[in-house]
């Protein structure tokens, strides 16, 4: 049997289970170029909630009755084709299935003698991507300078803020709980972790950890906290915005103070990017990571899920801050 | 007699004739290596405003009993000095005094042969240099893109449509009065003007009059106008933020739908600037806007208020839009 998880509907706020389904399918016999892999991997990210709206976005929408896809790393069992042999081990932008043929277009090789599988979904993949290249390409970080981070026990925080401390900054993490807090401490060497969630002032608190004003906002969740982040920016701050979780659900348009006076007195810049736009830079930035993955500079959690049929329920967990670190369901 | 012009309280929300004190002193005398100055044209512009508030900015706040500054053209009476001499005449950022003493440091020599003394403050002075900086250096113009302006008919909004036409751009402008739409069109060749206090939809006039969508927004508004043009932003858009002139009277914070989300998907780029960002780059910049207005491919409109009593008022009217391109007193 071939499970196939499908959208059933487009979510409104907040998604549910019921907004998916599971079908099954026969498993597919790959033609002459193709190759048949069995599904390894899942990784369950925020920015998918942007692809369930029927709306256009930098990726166009999921279609309703089609396969949800995301980043997927599995091995090929069947291959009709040279590129990819049977019992290589490939990720890509894969279907939510357990079988499926694909043409190899977009399938890249991955060696789990280099590093474990799942770290080609998160710091090796689209994850250590975007933290490496958001911080690096919008937020410029200079030495002694002051880089915020929000969301920051998730899988792109977490990064973000090991790549400011090796590249000298005073790091400050935002998270929601104190476990998380105290991971961001422990195990990432953030200077300062704040709990947004029992911090009475949360400008305030942003303002004693950062004696010295906040250079660099890599911002994963928009709203409110923000809101206080960007109350203590100095004067030519960058502010890369990689997500907004705190947003992706809502029914109607988020308000909140405006930033353009904000930017304006402060010369300050803010960004919104998505991975791909740096594609050139890929291959370079992968070749740093896994420099600093083996030099023990950098390190990462993974919140992983066992069971195919888990997979909605890992998404649907990211929006309570269930993960830490890099959210995947294992096969 | 020398008339001088105070701050004389903080102005809460809209700035009125009671924040201002006018007192006189003596023609003062000018000791070794001074000048005397006499005082022939004022600037007022908008971003005096923020100055007058007690709250760290770009710039430092103006002292309550000290006199204002801005940008002014004055000749030289008498001079203790060989680098200014009597007759010279000179721009900088002076008091709103008749007569004032100065060691010749932040003042520049102008040419009234080479362009009429008032478009120092204006063309060729601190409007010039931010339209034409913000612009090229944030706005990166391309030939066959379109860029939106507001405060269209303003000082800064009508160099900067020149400038988007010069470089090959579909220029759009919004502004208050239909005899500023008008002017937008016939004599700064805009090729779209909007009058967003008669348009019952503008997010839909900016709609059609960019069917390409908007590469640049050169926002000197804010609030609900940049709302609209945000609306209609194309993926990899740069949003120069020159001023906020709708919101620099607020008395609260002002609100409005959050940015991020927008910026995220379109991978947008909102900035902050003031011109002093630029600074290396006025020389050439200055160079540039003479050759374009000698050649006749740049104009401006003065607004030009006479008296010194007048000066408060001029830069009270500036909110309420009753300028057309720079607004000058003279003297």
């Amino acid at each position: 049997m071939n499970r196939v998880i499908l959208l059933k509907k487009r979510p409104v706020g907040k998604p549910t289970l019921h907004d998916f389904e599971f079908t099954s399918a026969a498993i597919p016999v790959p033609l002459t170029g193709h190759v048949l892999l069995k599904t390894l991997y899942v990784s369950v990210d925020p920015y998918l909630r942007g692809r369930m709206n029927d709306s256009k976005s930098y990726i166009p929408p999921f279609e309703i009755g089609k396969p949800i896809q995301s980043g997927i790393i599995a091995t090929v069992i069947d291959s009709k084709q040279t590129e990819f042999r049977k019992g290589d081990f490939v990720s890509g932008i894969l279907d939510w299935k357990e079988y499926q043929v694909s043409d190899g277009n977009g399938l890249t090789k991955v060696d789990p003698k280099a590093s474990p599988l799942s770290s080609y979904l998160g710091i090796l993949g689209m994850t250590g991507l975007t933290a490496f290249l958001g911080l690096t390409e919008i937020g410029v970080p200079e030495k002694g300078e002051t880089l915020v981070v929000s969301g920051a026990a998730g899988a792109v925080g977490s990064v973000v803020g090991q790549i400011g401390k090796i590249m000298g900054c005073h790091v400050v993490g935002i998270t929601g709980t104190d476990v998380k807090a105290g991971l961001l401490k422990s195990k990432f060497k953030f200077d300062h972790a704040i709990n947004y969630k029992t911090s009475p002032d949360l400008k305030e608190a942003v303002r004693k950890s950062c004696p010295g004003g906040v250079d660099i906002y890599f911002d994963n969740v928009g709203g409110e906290i923000s809101d206080a982040v960007l109350a203590n920016i100095n004067k030519y701050a960058r502010l890369p915005v990689c997500g907004a979780i705190s947003q992706y659900n809502d029914m109607k348009t988020p308000v909140g103070p405006r930033v353009q006076p904000i930017l304006l007195t402060k010369s300050a810049t803010m960004r919104g990017f998505i991975v791909s736009d740096f594609s050139a830079k890929f291959p370079a930035a992968i070749k740093q990571l896994a420099v600093w993955l083996r030099e023990g500079k950098l390190t990462y959690v993974e919140t992983i899920v066992e069971g195919f049929e888990n997979i909605p329920q890992a998404f649907l967990d990211l929006f309570d801050g269930k993960n830490e670190g890099k959210m995947i369901v294992k096969i």
